[in-house]
């Protein structure tokens, strides 16, 4: 295991607290229990957004932390659900007054810790809203998971009510919009390696040299099936095709195009998937009208991507172009 | 070799042509010869900039087209120097009647065929100057270049001098203030894998599983000597010793520090780097003033990091700050 890092055990805090250090216009930390939040704290009237998970799929979620996405996020240990007490008092330190909304990707550890946090912060008089982000269509249950994973397309769900959110909306509004989101996202990925927990220091699982696993999980869970390494375009077909199938997507829609890099796989190879995508999309008769390629939700230094489309409505665009201000995210 | 392309001898015009797709609102292709230029073409009045370079260190130079930083970028092929007849239609085509200037970063190839194409420019009565970046302290010479090679610090050079040209300044000004900043800032890095080039399929140098490269070049070239993988806060350490002596930075001065990631290391390590090396920086009496974590240049898929310390001054701090509206860097 070759990796930048101390004591594997304070990865996640030693990592957090160089985070908030660069970011300290943005972000501020509460160390114990650990949770990261806006600088300034809650917005008085705003409708505070919480999310948080395993760390190692940086910069999921305290990347997306400031003005117009999250209020506060919280990073459990490497791929580790955060713990009922740790979400409880973020819950606390995003609430404005008009309640908060958590994003949860479906994982049954975090469903099941934000349900408690979000009881305790209800216990605390904060009311407070859960959407569970279930865009993997890649598999039906998996390691850790009822139902669909939630990966990538939950930038997307961020992004979309945390601009709702910035606008004004209720709680219910907000909550709507999010759930509109997840609704109408799906995502599917591929791993070309594996990637390794530095406490654990081997990989999570073996891939052979000349084959990619289709439909990876963002922990390593295992997908669809393994083939032979492909060319891109190939690879990217599978994907796209199975994201827009589940979508029963129509000629004639408007999408959001995220091509998503695991952590450990070139720019320059995230736009070659780009480009098949998006000219498969264009073939189907959709138009993407919005695009975002880059690391948004890794898996350490796994190589491989994503793609996930969302179908978009004009009130859905006008909320990816409004105004975003936070370390991985901003215009 | 896994990676996630097509023909290894299409990858730099697929991922150029998805990029340009995705940035659609940013900016434009010219096919040939291959350059990427601001849409809309050069900005009448204004010093035009152009950059370029062998492809693999993505987000540079393409990634940083549009306001506020260059006008214009010349892609090599994979870790090779773009030819003159592409440098010369891209300093044309940035050129709004106020001149241009080229910043190269120091390679034999890059610099004699910037100076080619700069001669080609001038015949057809653009009015070009040039400045070389050698931030990198690492060794002296090295594969490919006499004198010090230019690496990450290239992205400041791009970024002020950009704010520079944007806010009026002339040619003679703007190339003194990205001299200004050659001459005050400083890198170096660490590479803990190797990268592949797709063309030549196999990794360009090999680094034992129990051995760091400290001083890498950006294509892998050899840097001051190997070492056993050693904890995080004691390769910062080296890095930021080595960057911060050749600086002669004193107590009381203010840096900006940019913690650049080689492409396959992941957010959360380059954070840990970025903690130690601002503490050693504060140990030794400076100020981080302005900071930047991410892959801005990178090398592939290689893991490791590198860290570049510029001394700022009050103008140098306020063009950091000026809008820039970039695929890569935006605020």
């Amino acid at each position: 295991m070759k990796k930048l890092i101390n004591d594997p055990q304070n990865v996640v805090t030693e990592s957090v607290e160089g985070f908030v250090l660069a970011h300290a216009d943005i972000v501020t930390k509460n160390d114990d229990p650990l949770f990261v939040s806006r600088v300034g704290g809650a917005v008085q009237g705003k409708v505070g957004l919480v999310s948080g998970g395993g760390s190692g799929h940086e910069p999921l979620h305290a990347g997306f932390i400031g003005v117009g996405m999250l209020d506060a996020a919280v990073p459990g240990a490497m791929f580790t659900s955060p713990t009922p007490d740790q979400i409880a008092p973020a819950l606390q330190a995003a609430d404005g007054g008009a309640g908060v909304l958590a994003i949860v990707k479906n994982y049954t550890g975090d469903v099941l810790n934000f349900e408690t946090g979000a009881e305790l912060a209800d216990a605390e008089g904060v009311e407070v809203a859960t959407v569970i982000v279930n865009d993997d269509v890649a598999v039906e249950n998996s390691t850790w998971t009822a139902g669909r994973r939630g990966v990538a397309g939950t930038v997307l769900v961020e992004k979309l009510a945390g601009a709702a959110a910035e606008r004004g909306d209720d709680l219910a509004t907000v909550t709507a919009i999010a759930q509109r989101v997840i609704d109408n996202v799906r995502t599917m990925g591929v791993a070309l390696t594996a990637c390794t927990v530095p406490h654990a220091g081997k990989p999570s699982f073996d891939l052979p040299e000349d084959e990619i696993e289709i439909g990876i999980g963002i922990h390593g869970e295992p997908g669809r099936h393994r083939i032979p390494l492909a060319p891109a375009d190939e690879i990217t077909a599978t994907l796209l095709d199975a994201v827009a199938d589940d979508l029963a997507l129509a000629a004639g829609e408007q999408v959001l195009l995220l091509v998503n890099g695991m952590g450990g796989t070139p720019a320059s190879e995230l736009y070659i998937v780009y480009r098949q995508a998006r000219a498969l999309l264009e073939a189907r008769g959709a138009q993407v009208a919005r695009s975002l390629v880059g690391n948004y939700t890794t898996s350490l230094e796994m190589q491989g991507a994503s793609v996930t489309v969302l179908r978009l409505d004009d009130e859905l665009t006008g909320l990816w172009d409004a105004p975003v201000h936070t370390a991985a995210l901003r215009w």
